[in-house]
């Protein structure tokens, strides 16, 4: 059958099969579907942790560090560096994650970068199948990285159980930044380069915006308002240095401490819930997308709305609800 | 009737009216619908030009000295600067145009400035629905600038009748990034910035690269190779200095020739017909989304999918089957 070779070699922790397969499920959608079929079995083993940061903001460094540290108590990490944007950024992402590669073995550790090539809305859906193969491969912990804060972010880190966000000082507007929209997936926030003056300012500011806002990530599904207040996290501040390691045993208590957090039953039923909800809501999204995309091309039904519009007898919109009638979806 | 009144002051040139209907489309989708169904029919008259170029290429300077050519000959200009990058850059795009504001004057000018604000793929339908505004409201030219070359950035252009890509020597990989994407939509390629150095070897390679690469904007809807061959428009290059507006002549006649270009019948039908379908497909999406994330928050039978593949006895792609099956449109 097809892919149960490569899948048989995945199962028994051969990187090379591990590698094609993500390829596979990132360049097709239709082999993505049959590989992730037949190894969702094996996965919900491996702990996924997101970090997030502007460029600048040292994750490379950061992520060496963490990486070495995970390794050393006997982990097998996977890093997923997803980079939506990076026709704007040159792919400094990627660049960044091939000379990481120099430091670690192949048998501790994976490396893997993922860029948007211009699918809709397939980065998400891409990156999620990623982390399916890295978890059924065996690793322990895998790290998602991405370098900013748009929708493809958020959707990406929802598939995280921890997510920390990098800032610096002197990096400027990211609190900002973070305003608009990471605020409410963060669990742990990471001042770096904390050697650099302005380190201590940047955890007060943070430390006020945290009081100003809600932390929205463990709401309850049923809006339920006790498992709100009882099951609130409130996200957590430490400042390191990445280059010589300083207070990564803070950093690294406090993934721990978060671990727990968010492996108590209902709390984890929670996050799997809306793991599952993104996950099915960006597959949907591909598929609903194609099958639009198609009928736009190819219904004669719809070449004659269009020549409506460009006869201004009809607007895009009423033409827009015409095809969901036609889909039969109203 | 709702928004008759703005929708009045519009087609009296109320800049007042123009800007508040804006901040409706972008803010709320059933407002759009209403407005866009009011105004259009008194679209379709002005000329759209879509620029865009890496940060740092100059876009800003450029925009200014082509807008006073523009209104130095009589014409009424719209700005609209779309950025979708918004929380990475720092609104840099944004803070840019709020400075051109000052050297024009209200009756001549509309600037107004897009971000994404987290709506799921809804920057192209919003900015579609602000040119219709722009359009209606009596601008000629509407320019309609980005800073990049990602997805939504290409959604964007389809509306625009010349797109024109600024580059500049010394930034490094905007070639790559060209052949990332942007390439297949271009129509004049601008060295900004001629004083530097290297600009002449800038244009060199952008003309190697084009004798590479097809030019794929104009292909006709029904892959007629006699048409593609008849209608295929080779992009120019042309170096200007913005500071100066050295050779700005030839930039106007170079935006002079691909108007004329695309006004051929056929050419131009192609055009609206293309744009008709994209901007429908925007509508589309945003519609269909909305049905999917409701019917995954509210349906009995997805909560009990949900509950089977948590106990892995079923994947998230055999989820979405079943939706797909639920929604009928299989």
């Amino acid at each position: 059958m097809a892919y149960s070779d490569l899948i048989d070699d995945l199962l028994k922790r051969n990187p090379r099969a591990a590698a094609k397969l993500i390829t596979k499920v990132e360049n097709d959608f239709e082999a993505a579907e049959q590989i992730i079929n037949k190894i969702f079995k094996y996965t919900g083993n491996a702990y996924i942790l997101g970090i997030t940061g502007a460029p600048g903001c040292g994750k490379s460094t950061l992520i060496s560090t963490l990486t070495k540290l995970f390794v050393d108590n006997g982990k097998k990490v996977g890093i997923l560096a997803v980079d939506p944007t990076s026709p704007l950024t040159g792919g400094a992402l990627l660049g960044d994650r091939i000379r990481m590669k120099e430091n670690f073995s192949f048998k501790d550790v994976f490396i893997r970068s993922m860029a948007n090539r211009g699918q809709l809305g397939g980065l998400a859906r891409a990156t999620e199948d990623a982390i399916k193969i890295l978890d059924a491969y065996g690793c322990d912990i895998i790290i998602v990285e991405t370098v900013g804060v748009g929708q493809s972010e958020v959707d990406i880190f929802k598939s995280a159980q921890t997510v920390a966000v990098l800032l610096v000082a002197g990096l400027g507007d990211d609190i900002q930044a973070i305003k608009a929209g990471i605020m409410e997936i963060t669990d742990i926030f990471v001042v770096n380069k904390m050697d650099i003056p302005g380190a201590d300012k940047k955890v007060a500011e943070i430390q006020q915006m945290l009081e100003l806002n809600l932390n929205y990530k463990y709401e309850s599904n049923n809006d339920n308002e006790d498992f709100t207040n009882k099951y609130k996290w409130a996200p957590e501040i430490v400042k390191v240095n990445s280059k010589t390691g300083e207070n990564f045993d803070i950093f690294l208590d406090l993934i721990h401490k978060h671990q727990k957090f968010i492996q108590k039953k209902e709390i984890f039923a929670n996050y799997q819930i809306n793991r599952i909800r993104n996950e099915t809501f960006q597959i949907l999204k591909h598929k609903i997308t194609k099958k639009v995309e198609g009928l736009l091309r190819s219904n004669s039904e719809i070449d004659k709305y269009i020549k409506l519009v460009m006869d201004k007898s009809m607007d895009p919109y009423s033409m827009a609800n015409l095809i969901i009638k036609l889909l039969g979806i109203e």
